[in-house]
């Protein structure tokens, strides 16, 4: 039921298909997120209509309040969501990542001091073990004040499995600490001894046939750490990898730092599993991350952009809200052909955004998924054809970015 | 290109076909309403799949910032919106009577004060004469602060009236003084002779061929007043009727005062025009209307009860964020065939409502607008037959009030 078959390599690029109970999911391609169990504003069926094949869920979301268990009687995610779409259920490492830090903007009604952005000197002291935002990482669990009621929290390895094996979807991820890039060495290297004792565990707690897991790389920006990480986990029963830590600038990281690190993994992880980058990315690192092997992709990035009126182009990225669109009677991209630029003017797009109608988010999500899913197909047939670098150039020729 | 023939009598209710340049529209009929030109969480396309086949679009917010200048420059609403449908405007006279008193929610940023419901003994000094909400009625003119920017804003016939040229819907209506139902017998009687002028002045302002103009019937709750709007609006050369005031216990008011009214009405106006009854309503208003010779309604409430997560089923409305919803397996309404209720449990759009998801919104608009669009044609249907009145019986023996 479940197989990853590698159709094409190309340097360390490669297409491929995973196949699941539920369905193939193409490599490379992107996996939309779910938050909640919906995409903000797109049906399921809508997506898939334009390339969508697998979705994911954040396990952190249904766990604060145990609302896995009304998952599990609703028939579990598939059931309750009634979808037959292959799914996927991270950890909640990120979550609690993103809670202790105040990065992340997921976590709902996180308390306001702890949303504002760190400066970068202040990030290098903002780890969670000084109990920032509440959280707590323990040897065996992690402790944190739900962002949702308030109420403390614990997850365990065995209990972040536990709740996805209830909400049942179809790939589920262990769970790790997900480390800020700019962890010190020594931290980095406590923290990886954990992450790997909590992928042992994790494993042991997966007790049925139907859903296979996701093993975690950690090490932040550290060679020998990923080395070291990317060893331990592949030499354990995992279907895949889930490439983890956080990068980019908006983590006080340099995109440089997150290719050295993908070129290296590529050497060091089995080539015959699936390679997932965890919460990645914005078209330019899709590229370059498929360029460096990886298959898979989720971000929230599309949907997100869109209910900011940020809007994916060929030329680069777009604030469909500048008043430079109140009169702009073109399409959002001249050379997108999704229903939203067949049909609609910049003008009109930029009113909905400006007014914060719920039509607009619906109208400029469907064109960022679009382009995503447009872009992975072109990824795909440049690795087919063995011209993925040429690809890039051309894409950069015309994507500006900022 | 305009027509409205009438294809069925029965007592006092009526089916018809009203012909516009963009197509025809059923009647009875439902007009969806398109505030900013969007149906907030649907596109007019999937409303017109489910049975719309006109929207109404406010002329207020595109007024206060003169905003019906670029929508012309983009090709008037059909233009900018992209659509070929039949849409209606309004003249902003309800809008004006919300911000004045304070009861209308679809005004935006209305100071926080204002937007308070009034307690039934300070509605009856609630009118907006006093300056309410900055709300000043002249002879000539409205004069307010704008919801949206706070702004001075004036309206006058002419100006509604050029606005709602420049944006060119099929259909617009008059601009008219809009009362509360508590008003003294002075007061609306003064008021009447007010919008009985800006009839005669939104009429010849009217100067062009592809738009037709419905005359607004005023009054209040006055038997001889509302004689007097009737005979006078159905003098001037209106293509038809809106039944304007505010009805309804929400504006403190009774339902039977607006049933009076409309049984009054469907003798005094012609009974080859078309009668559209403002604002309103509810599945019982509806079908009472239709059984007093309404041809059509407009009104927010299944669009906005859907944001609140409140649903028009066939038992009556029920709120899917009640927690007796929270692990309910069935769908919203046992008795609807829509793809929401074949497809979702309600233990699923419970959990979306609650989680404030823009796709729980979406589903929920379409439940009720297609609850709403069933029912119109269960109405026409029924008049059709000569059995509104054994239909009113049956629907409201199973649909509970409150």
């Amino acid at each position: 039921m479940f197989n990853f078959q590698i159709e094409k390599e190309s340097g360390m690029a490669r297409t491929g298909t995973l196949t699941t109970p539920h369905g193939k999911i193409k490599t490379p391609g992107f996996v939309p997120v779910a938050t909640r169990g919906a995409l903000k504003g797109m049906s399921f069926r809508d997506a898939k209509s334009i390339g969508a094949d697998v979705f994911m869920v954040n396990t952190f979301h249904f766990y604060c309040k145990k609302e896995y268990e009304i998952v599990e009687k609703m028939g579990g995610l598939h059931g309750f969501l009634n979808t037959d779409y292959p799914l996927m259920t991270d950890s909640g490492g990120f979550q609690v990542f993103s809670l202790g830090t105040g990065y992340g903007q997921d976590v709902g009604k996180l308390p306001r001091k702890n949303q504002k952005k760190l400066s970068p000197l202040k990030k290098k002291n903002a780890h969670f073990f000084k109990g920032r935002g509440g959280v707590k990482i323990e040897e065996e669990k992690v402790i944190f004040k739900s962002p949702f009621d308030g109420s403390r929290v614990e997850i365990t390895p065995e209990s972040s499995i536990k709740a996805q094996m209830k909400l049942g979807a179809d790939i589920i991820f262990a769970f790790d600490e997900c480390t800020s890039p700019l962890e010190s060495y020594d931290y980095q290297k406590k923290s990886l001894k954990k992450t790997n004792r909590w992928a042992e565990k994790s494993l042991e707690t997966l007790q049925n046939k139907k859903q296979r897991m996701m093993g975690i790389v950690q090490g932040g920006r550290f060679e020998d750490l990923r080395k070291e990480s990317a060893r331990f986990i592949s030499s354990l029963p995992f279907f895949g990898f889930g490439i983890g830590g956080s990068f980019g600038e908006s983590f006080g990281d340099s995109k440089e730092n997150m290719n050295f690190i993908l070129e290296l993994l590529s050497k060091e992880l089995p080539s015959d599993k699936p390679r997932h980058l965890l919460g990645i990315g914005e078209p330019e690192d899709i590229i370059e991350g498929a360029l460096r092997g990886v298959d898979l992709f989720d971000c929230v990035i599309p949907t997100r952009f869109a209910r900011h009126g940020a809007v994916l182009t060929s030329k680069g990225r777009i604030n469909i809200k500048s008043s430079r669109y109140r009169e702009d009677n073109t399409p959002l991209d001249e050379n997108c052909s999704c229903d939203i630029c067949l049909k609609h003017k910049k003008s009109y797009l930029h009113h909905l955004a400006r007014k914060k109608e719920i039509y607009g988010i619906m109208l400029l999500t469907y064109h960022n998924l679009y382009f995503i899913f447009n872009l992975m197909e072109k990824i795909r047939k440049a690795i087919e054809r063995d011209s993925l670098e040429q690809f890039r150039e051309g894409f950069f020729k015309s994507y500006k970015m900022f």
